[in-house]
């Protein structure tokens, strides 16, 4: 019945799980709140031109635009926030120093990621504008543990990318437009016969570099690994660099990650460090984030920026059902005596519940107990 | 510069404004969820149909349309949450008793309601399904005020009105399509000379009753006046039974309505009693509700319904604004002992931001205290 009145991966949620998902966005909000974040809240619609950055293709085809009746421009609905939240960064604070912005809300996408993928999640997430340092994303991958933490995920495996890999050796090759984009979309797939056949024009060095990427998976090695069979480009170096400089701050931390130099998947806006975290039991990525440190630039403003975001239905939807607090049931009829008790339980955290009609079900209310009138007092007694 | 980047009446809430909507809306939340009321969280994007109920012509022209990419079909973006929450409770919780639901989240208008009028409200609202009595209306009312009084508006103007005393006359009179939405309308305007040319074929006594709808307007004589001019249909006679019952409810708990037997402005979808708060220094109602019994049967169920709903952006717009919480500045440098202090910090409720780079202005991140070494020991000290 859910199913077919409802768009396919378009779901409601219904008291157990929209509980359980406030909660959670709550808890995370705080937490997030302690580290020194502001919470900001974009509009769900604006300008289609703002809400894309440049060169995401694939964010575009998610988006759904609509008309505006006011001005004749093109909308769209948003399917990501962190552009919108460096707009508000880059226009409306203009802070002179680092900016730390927090954010929860609805994305919608027009197609899911996957087969079971909602197309309406709810994505939380932090970010950092103003400091090109790389204790700003560790800062952001110690806050998303935290966030995990709360979700019920204690064991995270981080997996760890640079964009600026794949950025520094298809500039050099003068891959652009189609073909790079299928250079792209191949390393990604790690098919490394396709991969091949799409660099036979590429400089030896430099095809060299591109096909070793999909291999680079694994353990701080990797690294070693890389700096041996990628060419030394300067775009090549400052990536292993910062590759470098964030596993030695998070193994001070206590945390070991993953090496994936073949990870670009989020590609929308990212630019340089990009990670990942995976948990036992979940079949895609819990969280992600990464740098976009030119995300900024179409409005006027480029600063380093990093960050994260998870969709906090997708994680309550695992955590276990929170039971309905216990409610006491008051009769309907109007006495200034009864009032006063109602509101003093309700100020004191109680739910009550004045019966209307015929209770066919206390457990339809979650009621254990009731207000009754005993030698002219108003008093609560178990059900 | 905030005014060209975002279309015309949609608005970014930044920090300040953001945070105290977010009070605000766990306060509500909190408040609606001790009268018992559950939360629940329908989609953002349904199928067109399922989101507007018969006879709401105005509701459609305010919900922007949008084609689904996996089915073909025709989606809307909610501009109102009420049918959404009547669908769940027809199809999805299939209660025996009476189901209280509440829920807040964003909706969408095409066009704004008026020149500073939002087209993204955050609205809240709270309702009760399967109860006919007039004591669910008399829950509502009181649960309204309770939410506009966490929103800092102590004293409110109710005005109650009743649509069946329009439904009564329009149906024997026989007014039907553009016929019966012009008099609605001219009635909702006031206009009498227009009204009286409009109804110029009506049966006298019918065309009496019709136009001294605007004219019913004021305290409890207004309802005497109504027994008096208007005909003894059975459809008068049991709203005008129904606003009486109200009106005895409310005046136990201390409330003087006002009556305004032409409003029938909410219109999309209620069938019954009506009711409006205004308050001093507010141009429009800050909230409003009433019966809309009819609205679950075109999921299969139809039940009795009655629920309010207001927006929370407008409100807390005028709320005093809440400083920031004081931070504490920790320095970046990593330390087991120091990060185990921040840590404590942050379990006691406190802000700790770490100083990246530079830190320009204090003020900016609400600093006034920071964490330094004294003697081996992390010590917060004021700035």
């Amino acid at each position: 019945m859910r199913n077919w009145i409802l768009p396919e991966n378009i779901a409601d949620l219904l008291p157990p799980e929209a509980r359980r998902v406030e909660t959670l966005r709550r808890a995370s909000l705080d937490l997030i709140a302690g580290f020194g974040y502001e919470l900001v809240q974009p509009p769900l619609i604006e300008y289609v031109d703002s809400l894309l950055t440049r060169d995401d293709a694939a964010l575009d085809l998610k988006t759904f635009k609509l008309t505006d009746q006011l001005s004749g421009r093109q909308l769209g609905l948003r399917a990501d926030i962190t552009p919108q939240v460096a707009r508000i960064d880059a226009h409306l604070l203009n802070r002179q120093g680092v900016a730390r912005l927090c954010y929860a809300g609805p994305v919608v996408h027009t197609l899911p990621d996957g087969i079971m993928a909602a197309r309406e999640p709810l994505q939380l997430g932090a970010e950092i504008y103003g400091y090109a340092g790389v204790a700003a994303d560790v800062e952001i991958v110690e806050l998303m543990g935290e966030c995990l933490k709360l979700a019920g995920i204690a064991h995270v495996h981080l997996d760890i990318g640079h964009i600026g890999l794949f950025l520094a050796l298809a500039d050099a090759a003068g891959l652009q437009g189609g073909a790079r984009e299928a250079v792209f979309r191949t390393i990604q797939q790690k098919d490394a016969a396709t991969l091949a056949a799409l660099l036979a024009d590429v400089p030896a060095d430099l095809k060299a570099g591109l096909l070793a990427l999909p291999n680079l998976y694994g353990d701080l090695q990797v690294l070693e690994q890389a700096e041996r069979s990628l060419p030394a480009l300067p775009g090549v170096q400052s990536a292993l660099r910062e590759l470098r400089e964030l596993s030695v701050a998070l193994a001070a931390r206590d945390i070991t990650p993953n090496f994936d130099l073949a990870e670009l998947r989020s590609g929308y806006y990212h630019t340089g460090l990009v990670f990942a975290a995976y948990a036992e039991g979940w079949p895609n990525a819990v969280a992600r984030g990464g740098r976009y440190d030119h995300v900024g630039e179409q409005f006027g403003r480029p600063r380093p920026a990093t960050g994260f975001s998870l969709d906090l239905k997708e994680l309550a939807w695992r955590l276990p059902p929170a039971a309905a607090r216990a409610a006491i049931l008051a009769p309907s009829t109007f006495d200034l005596q009864l009032a006063d008790a109602i509101r003093q339980l309700r100020a004191a955290g109680e739910t009550v519940v004045v019966r209307l009609g015929e209770v066919v079900d206390p457990e339809e209310l979650h009621a254990n107990r009731e207000l009754v009138l005993v030698d002219g007092q108003w008093q609560v007694r178990a059900l």
